[in-house]
Formats: C-alpha cells, structure tokens, sequence
C-alpha cells in the first residue's frame, strides 16, 4: 500500500495528486460541478479578442448589483483571487512605498509570499480560537498601512464576530488604514449571511471559484470604492497580464445569473459534510474549532511534518502541514469531497492514530 | 464627423473603441478568425479545476515537440506573453537582485513599465533603421543582467538579421547575460523563417494570441532550458495568480493540431496588407521602414501627439503615437484589419496630411 518516501515541504507537492486509491483532504477545489448553464457558448469570436483591462463591462454590472451603492466602474476582473491580491498589494506599495501589512495567523499560505513580493513586510496577529483578538490587533494596526481579513477562513474555517469586524471596520477607516478583505467564501457560511467589509478604504476580494466551482476558470475580482486604487490597479494589470480571460468572464457572467437555490442547495451539501467531518474527528479525540465558513479543519496533532508523510505514504491520506499555514502542530483537511470518501480517508486516519493518542493532546 | 476633444496621453484611451465609423490602426490584434476546432469544448468538469501550476501536461508536450530538444519541463503556460515577461523579470530579481535589463528602442510600451515593477532597471539601445546596432549592444550588455530581444518587433515590424541575433546568443553566453526572447511573432514573418535563439540562458516568450488569434484567452507560455528559471517562475506563479485558466489551454492545445496551412494562409493575408499599407503610405510622402514580420508600421510625421489628436477626433482614425513606444515623430499604425478598412483609413489619413506634407520630412 505504500508510495516511494520523499520529504514533502509544502502543499505545492500535492497539486494535481488524485487516483491510485488516494484520499485527499488537501485541496482547496469544490467537487461540486458548477454550473450547467456556463458551459453553452457559442462559438463567438468576440470572446477570442482582446478585451477592457478592468473587465467586461456586463460581468462588472452584474457585480455592481450585488453590492450596495456599487458601480462597474469600482471593479477589476483578475485571474482570480490570487492576481486581485497580487496587485493591490503591488498598487499600495506603488503609491506608498514600503509599508507593514497586519495579517492574521494561520493565514493563507499565499498571504505571506504576495505580501513580500509587492515588497511589503507582514506583521503577525495570532488568532484565538481561530477568530481575531481584538486587542492585539487594535495594537498592532497602529503600525501598518493595511491588513488583510480572511472570513470565512481558510485554514480556520471560522467566520468572525460581527462586532469583531464592525469594530475592525471603524479602527481602520479613523486610522487611515486600507483593510483588504478576502471574501472568496462569502457563500459558504453555515452560521450566518456574510458581512461585507464596507468602507472607502476597504478593498474587498473575491472569486468564481469556490462559489461555482469555477477553480481552473481562474475568475476573481476586486471591489473598491476608492478610485485610486482601482486605477492603480489598472494601471499594473494593463502591463503584467492584460485583460482577464473573456470566455471565462462570459462564464463567469452567467454564473451571476443562477438562482439563489444553486448556492443554497452546495451550502446544505458542505454543511452535512462539515458535520460529518466534526463529529468523526471529534469522535477520536482530536481537538479542533467547528467550522463555521469554507470547507477547512485544522485540528491538532504533534510532529504535523511527520503524520502528513505517515498519511501520505503508508495510507495514501493526504492532508496539509499546519505549519504552511503558520499552524505548527495542526494539520489541515479540506472536506471538499463526497461523503463516502470523506469516511473512508477518516477510518484510515483512525488506523494510524491507534496508538499515538498522546499526540492529540 | 468630430468627437469631442480630450487629450490623448497613452493607448489605453483607445482599448475597447470600435464602431461608430471608426478606421481603428491601433491595437495588436489580428482580425482574422481563430481556428473553429478550437471551439468545441465538451462541457467537461475536468476543465474548471485547478491545474497544474505549470501548465496543462498534454499542452507542455505539444509545445515541447515544436521545440528543439525540449522537454514539457522547460514550460511555464502563462495568462499571456504578459505574465510570462512580468513573471520573468521578478523571478530574475529575486535571484539577482536589482540588475540592470538591456531593452531595445522603439520597444513595446510594456516593456519598461514591466522591467520596473520587478524592481530592475531597464536601460536602452537605440535601433539603427529599426534593427539592433551591434556595436552599441556590445557595449550597453557589459553592464546588463538581463537583454530583451523582440523579433519580429511590435512596433517596428521589423526582423533582426541572423548574423546580429547569432551574435547575440554569442555574446549573452559568454557573459552569462540571459536573453528574455519575445517571439510572439515568429509565425507572422514574411522574408524567412523565424530564427529561434538558443542557450542555456535564453528565456523565449511565446502565445497563442496573434498567430491563432486567440488574443481573448491570454495562453502565452515560457521556454526556458535552465531549471532554475522554470522553478523560480513557478515559485511565483503558485502565489501571484496559480494555473493559468484551463479552459483556454485547452483550445491552446487544440490550436497545435490545426495544419500548418492554417498560419501559412494567414500570412499570405498579412503580407498582401502589408504591401498595401507600405505601398500607400511610401505614396503619400511618407518616411518608413518595410515590415519584415508582425502587423505593424511605424512611419515619421513630425508632431505625432497632435496628429494622433487630430486623427482621431476629426477623421475617426485611430493610430497610437510613437513616443508611447520610445519612437518620438513617429506614429504608429497596425494593419490587423481587412484591406477595405485600410483602403479607408489611408485616404483619410491622406487628406489630413494635405498641406502639411513638411512634416513628412
């Protein structure tokens, strides 16, 4: 049953890993199908020319419509998420030099490395329970130009207080401070509706991707109410990719048009599967937070490096090392496959933990 | 006939324009149909998850057999030769620090903004009658870490000489100077083949977008024999915007397969508007180099932001002026469009020229 041994240091190892009898907890991708209406195109030669740098200006209508007191023109369509972070952060360093940005820990695994290469320096504010101590982030914000919110949360799976991010919002707009709100699960809550960040110097972020299970599509976006930023952000997007893929924003435009029930009836799917997964880790003694939002756990275990190996290549699990995550001696599961895969990928994770309970300690 | 008058600082005023009796000489982008085999597209979910963050593998393999003893490993498949060139520069900075890029004048406007934002510093050689002064670019690459060669050039139309980019590939391995090869025109090229540079420290650039006008979807990619390069790229690309969209390397796939009458038919169009173009504007008094390659003519005309200006607002033509492309008392117009257009962009160009034929000089 075993894989050839190799020393696996970060999830990149994982990417594409699927077959042979694997069970994977790692990836981040819906298995969900998206959509059926976005796959009928027609073979329309527009959607193969080149198109507005800020993106097509009916998928940036349709998104005006989901926000309040939007516009299209507060929009730049990007190769998803990733790319909207990637250049408003290289926008803020642009129009104000090195700066500190505020992120919270565990993160994203991507947040540290974006941050860096717009040649910017993170700074750390350490979660509790998963969710934002106030406090300490109130005291660290003093020193930075922006920060970064993640809710719901990947790794976490927590979704804050909506005092925590009321209270974030007014902190940040009396300091003159840009808040960059990562809201790519925005649809994926169990507890409640989301809470959008709102505010002139808010830039939220969001995605295709997980709401539609739209991944390869790569179709995300920025939101922001202040100009500058938005032609900041232009103003490197003309140069470094061009216009976003305009067959996928036609995809992405009809996605926008499917019924409510589409998102509800995925979000009833993810919620029986997060409480499957919950009580069954629950159930082996395994100390985690209940995931409120996304399709994430990061429950504890010690020596995290080793039983991600262990998993990997004598039971054919794969899960992610907390530590890329900035959560040393937890590991992250994504539950963003079927049920009974789901169950078969915790028996085998029971196998290996018989014997080794003092590491959940 | 007039629009109302603004002023005109950059191409991006024009992205998007058309209609409206418009005679557009402006963008880069092919009139022509893409290949129709690269529409058809199964609604296959396969293609809207994430990918691998190099590219698709049957894509890499394509690509990898139109190139001489190259291996799927040595491609990065990119939104773009946009990405591919704002990824390279980056990826350079971070192994070199800030060094200096070696870029050849006129240029495509991207190419110093893009040099810039890695955090290098571009540094220039004027062309000589559109081609590199050999003379000069010895001299300029002793200080260089990085060249930037684009042959066929946009906005010259014109193609280096074997002898000079032989020379190049010399003198850049010798100093261990890498060469960043833009060759998104290799198949628009109407005197000889293209000639590919080669090295261990050659980094060729390539798309999709003009040869299977395929502009919209953004499939550029990078080719690169030394390691370090792919994995330095890669290392970004997973943070900065992961897999390029699937969906798109997939028809990118499917355009391998189209036959090589397909680009050869096209050309025979591109070089019958080119003779036409060329011929029209010789006729007209004016001073200008004979494309070699690409879609482009970049005559003299003496205040060329006034006649950009002028042209557009009372003639309904749109040409981009020199200076944006470091070619000052230049203006310069793409013929990616079908000979009636040209016919009608030319006399209108003819009679705005009446009377000032002193500027041709």
């Amino acid at each position: 049953m075993s894989i050839k041994r190799k020393k696996i240091t970060s999830s990149a190892y994982f990417i594409g890993m699927n077959g042979n009898g694997i069970v994977s907890f790692g990836s981040g991708q819906p298995d969900l199908p998206p959509p059926s209406t976005i796959f009928k195109h027609a073979g329309d030669a527009r959607l193969f020319r080149y198109g507005l740098i800020k993106g097509e200006i009916d998928l940036r209508k349709a998104l005006a419509k989901q926000y309040p007191d939007a516009a299209p023109e507060d929009f730049v369509v990007t190769n998803g998420a990733s790319e909207a972070l990637d250049l408003v952060f290289r926008a803020i360093h642009r129009m104000h030099g090195k700066a500190k940005v505020l992120v919270c820990r565990p993160y994203y695994y991507s947040y540290p490395p974006i941050v860096e290469l717009a040649g910017l320096e993170p700074v750390y504010t350490d979660l509790e329970d998963g969710k934002i101590n106030l406090r300490d982030f109130e005291k660290k914000v003093k020193s930075v130009k922006a920060v970064l919110i993640n809710s719901p949360s990947n790794p976490t799976g927590r979704v804050e207080d909506l005092a925590t991010l009321r209270a974030i919002e007014k902190i940040t707009a009396k300091r003159g401070v840009y808040v960059v709100s990562d809201e790519v699960y925005k649809d994926l809550i169990y507890e409640r509706e989301n809470y959008l960040i709102k505010g002139r110097h808010v830039i939220t972020i969001n995605s295709f991707s997980k709401t539609y299970s739209m991944c390869g599509l790569r179709i995300g976006y920025l939101f922001a109410r202040d100009p500058r930023i938005v032609e900041a952000v232009v103003a490197l997007k003309v140069h470094t990719s061009m216009n976003t893929d305009v067959l996928g924003q036609e995809m992405a435009l009809r996605a926008t048009k499917v019924p409510r029930s589409f998102i509800n009836h995925q979000t009833a799917i993810w919620k029986q599967r997060r409480d499957y997964i919950y009580g069954g880790l629950r159930a082996m003694g395994f100390d985690l937070w209940k995931p409120e939002g996304a399709f994430y756990v990061l429950p504890k275990i010690k020596n995290s490096g080793r039983v991600v190996e262990d998993l990997y290549y004598d039971h054919k699990v794969i899960v992610y090392d907390g530590a890329w995550f900035g959560a040393p001696g937890r590991i992250r599961l994504s539950y963003a496959l079927e049920l009974p895969k789901i169950k078969e990928g915790l028996s085998r994770i029971a196998k290996y933990i018989k014997g080794k309970e003092s590491w959940l300690k």
